[in-house]
């Protein structure tokens, strides 16, 4: 391989001519050999770098701080930074300096370098354009890094999140929707209970997803607020006083949502709660798929020897050793899924508490974490759906069957005869092995007529109806 | 001890005399004699069921399922629950079934008796106010609980953590704008950065601290929405169809808070997505309040060989050794309870998570650690402000020793000789231990009357001012 | 209530008369008022501050540090301690210093003022015993407070988890082997799996016991070493270089573990990981419990609309609402104890991580966790043991026919028809509804006899008689 | 793409030309589209599955199991596998189903397939060698993935954390020899404490590295425990009974490690509580090394306003806008990758707990978050002792200054003059800014020539010449 060499005011280095980055970020691939293959700096944040480049570029420019000249070779490269052109120009991991230093210089020295070849410039020369002295200009790594945190995780909440979770939660209230009158029985601390629709199981999934969602976007709200302006600690020096309102609208028009500069920058550079905040949503979000997944899974077990109320696709075959077993694998990547965005959150929080003074050093290990929650939770939504949630269909006969042997029917008695003779009635049938009608006409508590007509399922499961 | 017979469904069973409990209370004393010394069901809880059974009776009788008479003997022993006369008549503990079940029967039995004394009856004879019947006519404990669950913790963010961590955000506020014009050095990556105010670094705890209430406040606004209505499994069997409005209406105006009936009661029983929201919001708080305790103690760390920024009260000695010394311990207190609320909210999210089917049977172990986390934060901000907060002065000759010797007030240089030839002059100081004036002078990259008029501490806080 | 005047280095305070507890406990009561009704330093610790006072003045003595008439007063004030006569005296909670300095003196101070009064002297004159200079002699907070921290862990594991846990291990172990014959269906991934008898399913959850309780004991080990001796950073400053060795045998002595001197004191002031592991400990042991509580209560769901096939007690009423409902509720009360488990471990591994140089100031927070789990864990092995383990029986009938559908009976076909056409098997009788017999015989893969021969439930779960 | 027709029961499906593997690793690509780049099947349980598949041929071969030709023809493409020459034919990500089924699949259809080239058959006939009858013969996804767990994680402890974490541990081990006298402040409670050696300080670290390397080796020790043999459930069904304990022999062999078949085998396929403990164990070492890299961080800061006791290593330009800037980025590294290693454990823990009967469906995600741990722990090692601890060095001038203003020097005085007034001479010293000896001396407690005898630094880290 043929080197050339860069410089920074560590020294010269060499770096591979094919390379478009510089010095730092050689330093850094050389430094920081840590989880290489997995933690890669995640091509959200590569794209939010060249976003933010862009933005500060134009805003440099308008405010006068930046030749016109220089800005439109910045815009140009930042440009295919934000397409993805230049993706492997950007080598660093996550592991690296906790400021995202390193991954800010890399966007800087990339920029910099393809805007000079752009300008038939020599790479590494820093003509026309300097790395730091005109791609960062006003800018430190303190305030573009956590800025292009909070532009990576709200475009992946609606490229990545939002769609494909929308779609499982629509699907799920057409099937709430399309079940709604089969009457099945409910269960409470796991045994059977009064009884419910389908619909109504289905639809309390919905429900929670729904909470769920909301909470990702009220914390979404909190993302708006960029870092941008605050420079090196908060106070904004070395940035045009407007610089950061400008930046933060020219990123707002590059991307489409409501980005504002951030109320107080020394907060957005010492702390990085809307993210935790973000990432404790995701987790919320991650138990109602949970519950959901599992409540999927037990409906479905069986095929024989479970609860058998629901068919789920029988999608591979599930075992290696028993021929013919079908396993509920879709609720079992979810729950998976689920179980690692805990784990991700709580080296969220964690990293969240640890900042000191002026900066949060855990940037980029926060960012990773809750891209990567944004990724496996929308990815397994769209799983769940295709896979499992559109072919859910209710076992008709095994429903009927368990909810006419159901014992708990008799709360409906209660209204008429009162707790302590209805608890009679369900334990005598239990007891004896019969039904709730022949204990409670052998009781002698009701008539068969009355009986009949106080315990309806499909009655019990409507309360406008009860009066 | 002398003893009575109680009886329900199971049979009969000895209550000491004394007590206002029946027999579901003394069997579940018996059955879980688990952390019996402090996880006592919290008394906020016991109250909330107080205020539910208050208000169920008032819509029981208005919708004519109680009559006038029983209702009006129900409200009576409520109150007293309510104002807390009967605390000792409530000895169950947190670990019992996860329904709560038996802590609703708790009040259902106290309120009953209690009834039954006032109206001259005999205890346990369930005559004229039946535990069942009556005082939980047209409800069940899956319904009951969680909506004491959410009053409960409304009802404590307002009288334990609301003002506890408003004064001491007022306190920080008051000093922030005290000390706004204290330059110091600021610090990132715990080196020495480019100069900020003490205004600003106490305002950023408060931006951290605001952060953190308006997610605990957003949190609340889900907490408004209670189960009461949905009886056993959420379809409100047995309970009067305008039951839950009417009772979130009549719990609405007891408390003064805008609570409101469900809308999805299936997923209000099987899931407390609110409690887990309120609990990562809380977990925010706690990592803001950690950095600032963190940020305080060091800034106060010496008092000769740490930073010696801050002066902060002694309060104690601090050794039982070394005579004379003293320690940030409102900032290690503080910090304790802060990872005791990380550990809180890891059990409410795992818990939150492991609903089943129609229920989620891990509510009390749920409210208890989102009330503790709620005692200890609204305790430990009040001690935190009483014992530190109000004292926080600057140490202001160790602050201008400081600021002084920073070499990164070079930063400023950069908008005039660029970055590289800035680094020089940092590198050449820092290597020979001189100032950055003498380094600049001797590179010759600017004259000491630029140097004097660029280098301004003062101003490079003021970012409107740098242009 | 009468006051006198207690002095310390930051003069004189105001102590209540009835008080043994001297003004830096009294400064504390003042400045710490978080969490009080909950959070009280444990007993346990208390004690074992006690056991520890008494030791050092024993060691003290017999290395003339201490004249003899001193360290009498001493041991014989402290031993009113261990035994707990003096515990109305300890009135401080976990949340104070960091270090735990504060109840270090609050031991010193009662022993110093008891012993004041068995000399017949004055309280608060220090004379004849000073709390620092007799009764903390050679030692500081730094190494008290831990070495307290592991004879309290060591005794309770002893007192409360040990037997408990053993007492539910046995009864399961008994039940496997009462059960070793009983042939039932095996499920994985909640389906239908092939046969397994209740006395291997029962007697997994044994092992999983076993190993937990194996964890717990390999990381007691790590507790036997004491800080003691270490004094403010670990070079023992203060005490006679054989105080650490001799102070811990007297320990070992008083309790009857084989506690010793740490080798790394530094280690053991600035860092508890023998604690973090001992709560890691305790949580797998609490997963271990968690996995058994579940399949217990799904393996006892129904009563008929479940799976049903254990029977476990029926311990009181469960339900509110529905008549002559029970549920599994000491499965939940378990599940629930689990879940904090988990919380307080994450407490605790957070402490753990926070030291700064040679102190790790949440000593209180972590050791309050670790005794937390262990008294929850115990309790809650008793309550389960007593009132659900002892009465599991198998519901035979149900076993039996669950058995008999199971169509993963055809696994044991594979060795002599190979997967592939075993698979059909299986499929052709799910689908339609047949035995597997019935579809064997009609695909014409074998023989009835065949069939009969190598479709044997019992055998299939005595890998020995297979070949 | 050319592609061929490979059939599992579920029928035929298109699988790529130029794939080895068969029906179920392409149902499971197309199922299971989830965190597709970042979450592959790490390799070292595709080698581990490769390691197994060799060890169940042999042990086939010899108990008359499987035709000698048969199982040459696996255990040469078992070999191509474990080598990693076939490493492209292993698409499938983590999430996939919970037992590892596809993963399994994957290396029985790689090898069958290879088995086939190389007996010159046609791919996909199963001929000579089939996937389920022959390679995975005697197994069942339920064994052999924890078996493939096991044998990963226990290699790539000892390929990449021993001895990584054993060359940073090594080299502060001679750190600590070779500063073991230089005498320096020490610091609690982030306050000037009683001197230390800076060797006794580096020393504390390397205790803690060796107190966490000790409880990963002993989690290691369960991990030597093979599932292998207990097939579906646990009762070893069409495995030959003494299959386990040959194949554990085989893969024993092949190693090099002391594999065995596991003693209780239902709990080996129900749960995984040896990777929890191993997880726990990462997670303490990982807290030691927190700690470890926040102390060097600290002690490094500055480099004016700081402690700045140490001299660390300067690899990079700190900051892109502040020119000369150094951080401390290899403990910034560090530290994020100890937040990550929390995370992992805690969606490790949590995924053990939720095993149901006979089976823990979350083996993929546990055994991927170990082994990362494992990784990131071992690269962080690696690049900080290189790039950080290596050079790490005292600033003496530093030093010597710090320590002769620290007051706490006075604790030497106690045991001469008592802690009362040894606490009024560091008041006064503190209050009036003098030295500690000029205080002493305006107080008329000691000559000094007593001064100067007693208060002897080096003399107070060495508790051997105390007396």
């Amino acid at each position: 391989m043929n080197y050339r060499i860069e410089k920074d005011t560590m020294g010269p280095i060499e770096v591979p001519d094919s390379a478009l980055w510089g010095a730092q970020t050689q330093r850094s691939i050389q430094n920081f050999p840590i989880g290489t293959e997995r933690f890669k700096m995640p091509r959200a944040i590569i794209r939010a770098l060249g976003i933010l480049k862009k933005a500060a570029a134009l805003a440099n420019a308008e405010l006068g701080e930046l030749p016109r000249d220089k800005a439109e070779l910045i815009v140009r490269a930042a440009d295919e930074v934000i397409a993805g052109k230049l993706d492997e120009h950007f080598p660093l991991v996550v592991f690296q300096t906790g400021s995202g230093t390193q991954s800010n210089m890399n966007a800087n020295e990339v920029i910099a370098n393809r805007a000079i070849q752009l300008a038939g410039g020599v790479l590494g020369s820093k003509d026309p354009i300097h790395p730091n002295d005109d791609v960062n200009r006003g800018q430190s790594s303190n305030d573009t890094f956590p800025t292009a945190m909070h532009i990576a995780v709200v475009e992946e909440l609606h490229r990545q999140l939002y769609p494909n979770v929308k779609k499982l939660r629509d699907t799920l209230a057409a099937k709430a929707e399309a079940y709604k009158d089969v009457v099945k029985v409910g269960r409470t601390h796991l045994q059977d209970a009064t009884p419910i629709t389908l619909g109504q199981e289905i639809g309390s999934w919905v429900a929670q997803i729904d909470y769920g969602l909301e909470q990702v976007r009220h914390a979404e709200q909190g993302l708006y607020e960029l870092a941008i302006g605050g420079t090196a600690v908060g106070t904004g020096l070395n940035a045009h006083p407007q610089f950061g309102d400008l930046c933060a609208a020219y990123i707002a028009k590059e991307t489409g949502f409501p980005f504002v500069s951030a109320k107080n920058k020394f907060a957005a550079l010492a702390a990085h709660d809307a993210l935790v905040t973000t990432s404790a949503a995701l987790r919320t979000l991650a138990g109602a798929l949970f519950k959901m997944a599992n409540d999927v899974r037990w409906l479905a077990s069986g095929p024989r020897n479970g609860i058998g109320e629901l068919l789920i696709p029988e999608n591979e075959p599930g075992s290696s050793i028993m021929p013919g077993k079908v396993n509920p694998t879709q609720s079992e990547a979810m729950t998976m899924v689920c179980v690692q965005v805990f784990g991700n959150d709580t080296a969220v929080a964690f990293a969240g508490s640890q900042g000191n003074f002026q900066l949060n050093v855990y940037k980029p290990v926060m960012v990773y974490n809750v891209l990567t929650s944004i990724q496996l939770l929308g990815d397994a939504c769209s799983a769940f759906n295709d896979h499992c949630a559109v072919g859910i269909e209710p076992n008709l006969p095994r429903i009927k069957e368990n909810l006419e042997k159901n014992l708990m029917l008799v709360t409906a008695l209660n209204r008429h005869i009162g707790y302590d003779k209805a608890a009679q009635i369900a334990k005598k049938a239990h007891k004896e092995g019969t039904s709730l009608k022949e204990a409670a006409l052998a009781l002698g508590y009701l008539t068969e007529e009355e009986f009949d007509r106080w315990v309806n399922p499909l009655e019990m499961t409507r309360p406008s109806a009860q009066t």
